[in-house]
């Protein structure tokens, strides 16, 4: 673990820098693979799933027998871990409905905003040793509340042709209208222009591998868009004095276990809490199966002494972490002056992978810094806000004249006219 | 004008149809544009205003003392109608903002959702023949509101080296931080790295032309957000019997003054309706200043017959038009059921133009279909929204089973240990 102390600002930039992703050599592969897709369908979809997945495949939909036996083979205490967390999920993403907007702006003028559900979407699941059933908890949840119509489900197979029980059934308990057993930028490519299996989307939402994620920014050439660009996962613990050094340590390795790229950061204004940290780390790293894994992403961790909290405050959101657990007395402090951040974790007794499964909040969330700019999945990210107009013919007359000078102002004539032929009639 | 009586459901997707636009070739100039300004700085961008816009500056931020003579030039009358639009628009956008939204998913288990200014943005605003001041109040309002630190606008010089009064003035009354002369794909790359003039910013808006089109998406690649992709402007009406066929007439051409390439469709479910409107755009064409530009997409226009509005709100929702004016008498059937649109405008009194300047509804809208998966620009394009969970020692005894069962099926055991670790202390 590098120990960086009271690093100068000018520092920061370089200190903070995420290991740099090289998109320009597969994005070539991907547009052919797109153009493929574009013209032969589910021919070229079935090719690369032979030669991705190593599978060939006569039927991509799951079937509805294949869902009841997986229903069947989920063990009922994980069932019931999984319905829990629907639970919570449900309750916090149903909390963040909002009623329409409406506004007299002037006298006779009315605008409101109202959101509509987007109708069509797709949700990626990535697949590889580990069954990421939670996130399609994190988008199948909120897509149902949101209202959208059809959520399709792509999620490649294994060599065997088959899905997780898991995802199957994460799938049908969340209200998901397909499940298609195709991965990678075959999926993506699918889901932007349609073929005779995979339905076009609006909107494509979920995580993946460096090709997934560039699919998905070359799915938004095509009109689709996407919840968010990807990164590899990340976190920052901020800790005084107060803190817990096992605790801290145990969640710096939750997130190094995600892979070798996974961003681990400790920012301190205690130096003694610094060294606890490092090794109770070594300590705990010693008995994790993922052992190698976390091992490389912790020797690439940095844990940063800072001066006061005013310093590591501006430190942090200058980093823009993915997720950020507080633990230090001064919570509010960090809660009110936090700004760029994906999801926030309060307190020593609220770990990171509480948000992962459990607590209610969504774990679809902006990696490298991309919190700046962008929120983590909610509500929202699966409706659209429409704004609504009606005028009265006093209303026309109270406003029309301004619409007229400053039409005429930009040279518009047509667009005053539209006022003029109405106020003769007035 | 071209009449379509009745087109069948299996046509639709050919009826409705955009120009496609060709990206691939422009594509390779904006890389290249990109890499020289990533590399060199404002040395670059002086290149490319040099060859582009025809002016080579030695300054490219605004003085105060352009900005003190534009104010004195813009004339009394202008002033005072861009201050009325300003106030509606404030109106609107500030009725927008949402209150902290926080809940307790499970005793001890407390999530909540607020949302955060984004801190640097840049907005651009073309140049061309007529001043755009327009969509100065539409982006630089709403990001007022919601509390955006830096707003850096770049517009493009004359050749002159001069950009227009009114743009200057709707900048420093709308709070823009810096107004900087550059346009077209050096001021979008320029935003994207930064320079020594231009500051990097997290998130792009405003409209352009297809080279800042491209540009706003290349940019996304280096992880900068934008509001949309932008495509030609649109306008559908759907009018009944009831509506004024000279009102719709005039609609429709302040749409197609917008260039050739502009979209205007009519649906009704009257036939002489349809004829009436035709009639009138051909005899309100003949005094447009704007003549010959409307007159293009005046040709390549669809007046499209329908058998009931059942069908007509269908062939909407499948459109999902920019701009949708709704002159019927059953206005409650079409405003509740339209799903896919960017803005509505209401009843015979209320013209589009309403909305692109003074009604307080924004007009950075989606254009291309894209309304479907994309909100117009709102209070919340300028925010977005963090989550924060606390959990207390209760919670944590409520909750802590449950994800420990879930990390272990997903294979995450540095995610269940964080769990476990805290509660064999409790």
């Amino acid at each position: 673990m590098n120990i960086i102390e009271n690093p100068k600002r000018d520092c920061w930039a370089e200190l903070l820098k995420r290991p740099t992703q090289t998109v320009n050599d597969i994005e070539k592969t991907v547009n052919e693979i797109f153009d493929d897709i574009n013209r032969n369908g589910d021919v070229a979809v079935s090719k690369y799933t032979h030669i991705f997945d190593g599978v060939q495949l006569t039927r991509f939909t799951a079937s509805e027998e294949e869902i009841n036996q997986a229903t069947q083979a989920v063990s009922p205490e994980l069932k019931k871990a999984i319905q829990q967390a629907k639970s919570n999920i449900e309750k916090f993403h149903t909390a963040q409905k909002t009623t329409k907007i409406e506004i007299e702006t002037q006298e006779g003028v009315t605008c409101w905003q109202e959101k509509r559900a987007i109708q069509k979407i797709g949700l990626y699941i990535p697949g590889g040793t580990a069954p990421l059933f939670s996130t399609v908890l994190m988008l199948a949840i909120p897509a149902q509340i949101a209202g959208c119509k059809d959520i399709v489900l792509c999620t490649p197979p294994n060599k065997e042709g088959k899905i997780a029980n898991e995802i199957l059934y994460a799938a049908q308990l969340c209200g998901v209208s397909k499940v298609i057993k195709i991965g990678g930028i075959q999926a993506i490519a699918g889901l932007t222009f349609g073929t005779e299996t995979i339905p076009k989307v609006y909107k494509i939402y979920g995580p993946g591998n460096q090709f997934v994620t560039v699919a998905k920014q070359i799915a938004t050439k095509y009109g689709v868009a996407i919840d968010m660009p990807a990164g590899p996962s990340e976190l920052l613990v901020m800790a005084d004095v107060t803190a817990n050094a096992e605790y801290v340590a145990s969640d710096l390795l939750s997130q190094a276990e995600h892979g070798a790229d996974s961003q681990v950061l400790l920012v301190s204004t205690s130096k003694p809490l610094i060294t606890a940290v490092e090794k109770e780390v070594e300590k705990q790293l010693k008995v994790l199966p993922r052992q190698a894994m976390a091992k490389k992403a912790i020797e690439n961790s940095k844990l940063i002494l800072v001066k006061n909290d005013a310093e590591a405050l501006d430190l942090i959101n200058e980093y823009a972490p993915e997720h950020f657990i507080i633990c230090t007395e001064n919570e509010a402090f960090y809660c009110n002056g936090i700004v760029n951040a994906g999801s926030v974790f309060v307190g020593n007794f609220t770990p990171e992978s509480a948000g992962d499964y459990a607590s209610g909040t969504n774990h679809t969330l902006p990696t490298n810094g991309f919190s700046k700019a962008y929120s983590g999945v909610n509500l929202d990210s699966f409706m659209k806000s429409m704004t609504f107009q009606k005028i009265t013919k006093k209303g026309l007359l109270n406003i029309g004249k301004t619409i007229e000078i400053m039409a005429e102002a930009e040279g518009l004539h047509a667009h005053k006219n539209a006022v003029s032929i109405r106020l003769k009639d007035l």
